[in-house]
């Protein structure tokens, strides 16, 4: 160890969650502080002689440290593997080079893919700030990235981080572009795909900022949270999978990317492009289905957006030798009766054992989308699609699958009930004229979706439904009394999050 | 107070500094992290019932925090002028309107006054993160700003903070644009202009990457934390004062804007151009010289450059009513002989009291730039302001007008000595060729300047000069021995900061 270096100091885990930034304190009076000149916001490099960061510095008075001592966020210390009694040595960071490359696309220069590799690189080694993350977002969203910089872009972020390897002529995917809520067509797809002999070992994430993420739905089902050689026995012995692909590594830089674009509410197509196509080459795909759901609320509000998207996600696919077809779905409205983890499980259930209640948009988004992947990977004769799939779900193969499936991930198991519930009514009589999804997926994220799994919101009628006074418009549900109440207030002081119209 | 609200919290100062960035803490277990939905990074409203700021959430574990606490960073404390037992209610932030107008700019759109009005507005009250102004700058740089954007930057971060008025018609101001080493000019030029009858109420600012700012050096000599008032009475006694105006509020976004410029390394021309005409409309002043080294390791490196800066100056500025003389001058080398607050303060000084060891290069600037300053407010004829300004110094008065300043300021005082000093030799005859001005800067920091006063370097050879082995190149100055170890070390590990070449 280096505890005799002037600059070493002992570690302490300060318990500070940052998300993924990297923050270190130190106390403002320490000598290490004033002999390097240290001052809060300074970039430092922290050493544990095996591996070495660049955190953010906050400076803290006497009571919260020794002298001697550094406090580090959870996101430094797991990135140093530390534990306690560990010392590190600190100094001034070096300069990141690659900051100039972002500079030259702040200034309208075209960049290449050495100089997006090294950028990527230096955003997954953790060397850039939130202020660096924004400047190189804004930078390439202000110039713009043509065709061949998001080719670049992509493939930078697919070499930064593992990729898988199937061995298998033909391995398919599908992804949704732009959350649409209870659009879990997922489950769906790989059941009645890989009864059909495809071979579709898909990776999916949890909700960041909507009710529920396909992973989120999938664990009250079965355990997600398999590593790569488990996943590789399920998908070896069923053909298929549905995961959380979260610790794999999977295109690292799409994650830190995506929080500070998130904060700008800027979603740019280059940036876009890399993050969906990244991950799907990292995850060993051959042939991709993309739903874009397209509507004035949804992420792509025109034709004519999706079609710009469309032609850049296809232009980029080529590049990469990835098969890609895209489909435009109707983003308006909700898809299925449930919002939150194990309301929209059920609704997949309801789907893949043909119940009679089973959500017919659901089933038939599904159904187009397994049809197109079916076709897509010559499984499936030219518009025949669709029917092999309807066909499939029809037979119960597609549930026999997926049951098998949760049994191979670890067992399958009953979607838990919400402990408290309360119906919202209809103020009067009308034709259900239009559901607000952003307020909605408000309400069921503040009845304590995605993180308490009961929770959510279950709709009963649909848009273009007759409804009548007094009818329940939906239920809120969740696992404490609490929330559900927070919730309610809301919904009550949220004016027509489901509108209805005179008839 | 709000003790009964459900997103009460009591306030607990943490103790930490970052700087101008607003930081809350909070128990991850909370159940208002819960019920809210807050996760690390959420934005978050912090209200007091006077006031309310918006704050980036940090959450923590049992032991730093109860559970009904808040903890705040020191900026944020100050900014609600809190103190223990306060409680607080946070909430959701509402959305921040503006940040649709930064992404408009991202977008390539011209933004009007009305839209600098609104993003300089929520700078300045904290709403943005640093996310967000790092977007605003990158974007305003890789979109550039054209001249009527410019100015109504200008005006906006002018009518964002306060506005002196010296109920004068001709207030006169210097400032230099981009640092140089020991061009410490400014006491000079007020003492000078002062004596010939000039209202000159000079603010100046700390350093912020440099070994000195004029408020370090001046501070040597006498008080500079003077407060309005106070600065008014000194200015109505002496015509003149050197002030530190960093409490004054004087364009207070431009603060907050220069810290993450600097992260960056983007100091684009439209943002110069505001940073500097705002601060002098701020305070009050109606003509003013303008000092703009050119060199090739200064912040202008062209001819080039400086014509395009300075046309930009002189166009905004006549939009402001404001008078501006541009002087060019030679920023290749460092100016006088001392690098560091009291060393700096001894080279004014043997300036303005015409000692035979003054250096004549910071004499000749001095002269240069009130000679301008002296035809520009019409006190001296075209041509004659310098050989005015050299009389003045001459005479005597204006030596007896600085102290007589430094008396009104809060009374005069020496110039602390350092207690440590270690010449750097030549390691060979030759003629001094050059000096890097950052590697030399970065040796007067790391002996302790700008903190430790008496720190720094002492140069005892100008470019040009014949120096002979083994002859002192310079001094190195400090208060404590370990920083000057810790100086000389990086001074003998940093090849040709002083470059001999053969003769």
């Amino acid at each position: 160890m280096t505890t005799n270096h002037p600059n070493s100091l002992h570690v302490r885990r300060m318990g500070v969650d940052t998300q993924s930034e990297l923050v270190a304190f130190m106390r403002k009076d320490s000598g290490v502080c004033r002999a390097e000149g240290f001052t809060a916001h300074t970039r430092i490099r922290v050493s544990n002689g095996q591996k070495s960061i660049i955190v953010t510095l906050y400076q803290v008075d006497v009571e919260l440290l020794d002298e001697a001592e550094i406090g580090l966020s959870d996101s430094a210390w797991r990135q140093l593997s530390l534990k306690e009694g560990d010392s590190v040595t600190v100094a001034h960071s070096e300069h990141v080079d690659s900051l100039s490359l972002v500079r030259h696309k702040v200034f309208g220069n075209q960049l290449d893919q050495s100089a997006f590799d090294a950028i990527i690189g230096d955003i997954v080694a953790g060397r850039y700030s939130d202020i660096h993350l924004s400047s190189f977002i804004t930078a390439c969203t202000a110039g713009g990235l043509d065709q061949s910089e998001i080719t670049a872009l992509t493939n930078a972020m697919i070499n930064t981080g593992q990729r898988l390897d199937w061995g298998e002529q033909t391995v398919a995917d599908k992804h949704c572009v732009g959350g649409l809520s209870g659009n879990r067509t997922t489950p769906i797809i790989v059941a009645i795909a890989a009864t059909c002999g495809l071979t579709i070992p898909k990776t999916s994430s949890r909700a960041i900022t909507s009710p529920s993420g396909t992973a989120d739905t999938m664990e009250t089902l079965a355990p997600v949270d398999l590593d790569v050689p488990a996943m590789r026995r399920v998908v070896e012995g069923e053909g298929g999978c549905i995961v959380w692909g979260g610790a794999m590594a999977l295109s690292p830089s799409d994650d830190l990317l995506i929080r500070v674009e998130r904060a700008l509410e800027i979603d740019s197509k280059g940036q876009l492009v890399a993050s969906v196509l990244s991950k799907k080459v990292a995850a060993g795909s051959t042939h991709v289905v993309l739903d874009l759901p397209v509507g004035p609320a949804a992420k792509i509000r025109s034709d004519e957006a999706a079609k710009s998207l469309a032609d850049s996600l296809r232009a980029t696919a080529s590049a990469l030798d990835l098969a890609v077809t895209v489909v435009c779905t109707d983003g308006s409205h909700p898809v299925g009766h449930g919002i939150g983890p194990a309301l929209e499980a059920r609704d997949v259930i309801a789907v893949l054992n043909n119940a009679p209640n089973a959500p017919t948009d659901l089933r038939d988004r599904a159904l187009l989308l397994t049809g197109t992947l079916l076709e897509a990977v010559g499984c499936a004769q030219k518009d025949q699609g669709i029917a092999m799939a309807a066909e499939t779900l029809k037979s119960g193969n597609a549930w026999a699958k997926f049951q098998a499936i949760c049994t191979a991930q670890g067992g399958m198991r009953e979607p838990p009930h919400s402990s408290f519930s309360h119906p919202v009514l209809a103020k009067q009589s009308g034709r259900l004229a239009n559901i607000d999804n952003r307020h909605l997926a408000k309400v069921a994220k503040l009845a304590g979706a995605p993180d308490a799994k009961a929770a959510g919101v279950e709709l009963h009628a649909k848009v273009g439904d007759r409804v009548d006074a007094k009818q329940p418009l939906y239920t809120v549900h969740a696992e404490t009394r609490g929330e559900l109440d927070y919730s309610l207030a809301y919904a009550k002081a949220t004016p027509d999050i489901v509108a209805l119209a005179d008839t």
